[in-house]
């Protein structure tokens, strides 16, 4: 049984699978709203509207995992990006596969904290949604629409999570 | 000096204005990921991708208001929706009116709790982000791209809010 490591979550480790959302990410601030409020502008551009899809908000309220949960598989949005932003004051684990063929042994998993966002990029491998501690709540940003928009695959190896 | 009061977020209350994302508001739900998650589905629908726009993830980090202070102002998008996603566990003011020409004696406010997000739809006059309490950030889910999308109003009467 493999067992994945989780390193912290930085929008350079993450890059080869999409955006971390945070105020420690480089990008363009400025001030607005009469200097009250500090924009991080644009640090993740969306992809949700090919193919007739409209860009939609729904939450998600998930059960956690433990260190005795193993992960099967991995899915991916062929048709679009998929971001999750946390509402709960608890990290989260994030485990991707580059896009294309699915590589077992390319398997990467990172530790969220709160307050990190993340977007899948159209087409990256991930596992579902894995909150730990507690029961926890998300702004989930992704595509309504018609279409086949998740394909599923069923890992070799199923892995465990060193947490 | 009118003084405005703050009604409870709901999504009845601001139907008129956009929407709110919360996991009371009525929507379809179902099970995901073998189980362990509930997705509350497409409790908001955006607009931001209008004349080449681009829908984008930014973080608002803002400054917190208190009774002493003056809402001079409301502005509108005229292109896009607007979605406000609160990481912080603090409420926050939510100040509107109806699209249209401004009618300030149709000016209202909620007051939104932690774990409430919001869209100002497409052309909805508002006031600027109005964090309480403490420092406060926001997931800003909007638009990037060409044209001008901000069109401000000075009001007649100044506005405080009751808090």
């Amino acid at each position: 049984m493999r067992a994945l490591e989780l390193l912290p979550l930085t929008a350079v480790g993450f890059a080869p699978f999409g955006d971390v959302i945070d105020t420690a990410v480089a990008c363009e601030r400025y001030p607005i709203n009469e200097g009250r409020t500090q924009r991080h502008h644009a640090l993740s551009k969306l992809d949700c509207e090919s193919q007739d899809g409209c860009t939609a908000l729904s939450v998600f309220r998930a059960t956690p995992v433990d260190n005795n949960f193993l992960l099967q598989g991995l899915e991916r949005h062929p048709l679009s990006s998929q971001s999750f932003i946390p509402l709960s004051p608890y990290p989260y684990a994030v485990v991707v596969a580059p896009a294309g063929s699915l590589q077992e042994d390319a398997i990467s998993g990172f530790l969220a904290q709160p307050g990190q966002s993340i977007t899948y990029r159209k087409g990256t491998w991930h596992h579902y949604l894995l909150a730990l501690r507690a029961p926890s709540d998300f702004v989930v940003v992704d595509r309504v629409g018609p279409g086949e928009n998740c394909d599923e695959q069923v890992l070799v190896e199923p892995l465990s999570l060193i947490l």
